[in-house]
């Protein structure tokens, strides 16, 4: 029985794994003018949640870790892409506290980093892709097209009046959860599981991965800010559509419902007033109904869990999303 | 024996059925945000020449047409991702005649239609790769990279004070040759060729996509504005490190040589000096060097024709080959 310690050396492990993999993924290539940017962002750091459910994914299958690393850090590659290309629609400076590629560098650099990132996750994955290739790479390739439909979305909400929770629900499950049902997807075919096994991670990835976002919009409003690393509130200060001012829409009514409309009408509010919006949350329930369907979303993804050969690496699913739902950052 | 005559129907008729597969591959697709601006750059009327290489290679080695109208499909849509992308770092307003994306729509849905097109490619592709699909995607994938390492290495051109020949080569055939290899040598394993006729058509690509980058700078000098619809001496405007004008620096002397530097510290010329400058390359001979450098790697393109089993084919490549040279625009 995987124990939460254990976990935590699991996970150290192998994040040294898929680290090794991409510290020599760019080494050496030319011209410098592009790869010393694409190392700037692949080797800042994150969580490389990714790359770990690639490999618990075709472990507990009964693969070898070792047969999937490239395909790890391949998922890794491919989400600094999206990052890359995001910061820049985004207009973001920051990114892990570092500056962001278009802003250390330049617009064109940014764009054809994106590029040369996603090229190279295809080339990671194609190493580890040795049987039902066309299956692997069509579901890494699937995953890449849901986060640019969903990144659409999302540019989409930015100009909308209106975005409902149906609709908020369909971008995250593009924009985020996609990719992580395509790491476990991918694992799984890489670790030859069955077709039931395949069926039940990828619904793990893609439950835990809408869990995720709503617990980032959460933490938006609930985090402390010294571990969050950024303002509490900068999702209303910025007007973002999030989970949680969606649910405050349908909810609210009289004053409330104007205040909340308002942050719509003037695209954002002021810093000084995220206190007050955080209360309206409070008083409306949102936070709770946030935690509830945070909640839910992880009993769904767990739900095929038991479904897997490896019994004690179910454990290390479970153990994921609970750490998950209680983390902090 | 393929006449001119019959090499025109055969062109026509495979690019009205590359059209008909570009014409369904985005169509329903969501968010229209997306896919509409998408389409919008698929559908401007283009040469369709990429699709073609990848058909007749597939055609030579002994395959059919009909297995390899997707992969065909596939690589438009790849070259219309780099010109998508690559008119944002250009700041181009115009291409084909039409509002470049980033100009019709905002940088945003530019940078995001890339991403998606380069997407779509993949999946166009894996539904004719059916075996040896490993080597088909990662010859396509390699291509891709090399597209944008030779984009990188433009980019570095346009700050650089001094290009040599070396140099302009390795641009261009990373950005301009790689593609067009790549086509030929994706036609050929989709097709069943053999590994000296992947090896042969692989070369026609690169050596034909060096000839038909030289002649593009040439045009820009030789061309009938009406033909090629754009001002003559663009290049020069922009100061652009063209064959013409590399190969003007090596062998000027005394003012001529003091003009061309002047062009590189100005960062271009004035509309007004173009005739002025052409006249230095016609003094110097580079007119008549850039024709004999077609011809050489013209001739380079079709040394390994003479491998392929269908003879008849080999004319089509041929012809071609002597088109291209022809082109005026």
């Amino acid at each position: 029985m995987i124990q939460e310690n254990d976990f935590q050396k699991l996970y150290t492990k192998l994040q040294t794994k898929v680290e090794s993999v991409l510290n020599i993924s760019l080494k050496g290539r030319l011209p410098v003018s592009l790869y010393e940017p694409a190392e700037y962002i692949l080797n800042s750091p994150g969580k490389r949640l990714r790359p770990f459910l690639v490999l618990i994914s075709a472990k507990a299958v009964g693969g070898d870790y070792s047969k999937a690393y490239n395909a790890a850090a391949a998922v890794e590659v491919l989400h600094n892409f999206t990052l890359v290309h995001d910061d820049i629609m985004d207009n973001a400076d920051k990114r892990r506290g570092r500056l962001t590629v278009h802003k250390k560098y330049d617009l064109s650099t940014a764009i054809l980093v994106g590029d040369i990132l996603a090229s190279v996750a295809y080339e990671l994955l194609l190493k580890d892709a040795k049987t039902n290739i066309n299956r692997i790479v069509s579901t890494f390739n699937r995953g890449v097209a849901e986060v640019c439909e969903g990144q659409g979305l999302d540019k989409e909400f930015e100009t909308a009046s209106i975005v409902t929770m149906d609709q908020y629900l369909e971008m995250i499950t593009k924009k985020t959860a996609a990719l992580a049902e395509m790491c476990c997807s991918v694992g799984a075919q890489i670790g030859g599981g069955t077709e039931a096994e395949i069926k039940a991670l990828s619904k793990y990835g893609k439950y835990l991965g809408i869990a995720f976002q709503i617990q980032d919009d959460l933490l938006d409003i609930i985090a402390d800010e010294k571990d969050f690393g950024k303002k509490i509130g900068g999702d209303l200060v910025e007007g973002k559509k999030t989970f949680l001012f969606i649910k405050a829409l349908e909810k609210a009514k009289g004053k409330y419902k104007k205040d909340l409309m308002r942050v719509i009408k003037n695209k954002g509010i002021e810093p000084a007033e995220v206190n007050y919006y955080k209360n309206i949350y409070i008083e409306l329930g949102i936070l709770n109904d946030a935690v509830s369907e945070i909640k839910r979303y992880t009993q769904l993804a767990l739900k095929g869990i038991n479904q897997l050969k490896n019994e004690e690496y179910r454990r290390v699913f479970i153990t994921l999303a609970n750490l998950l739902i209680k983390r902090s950052k």
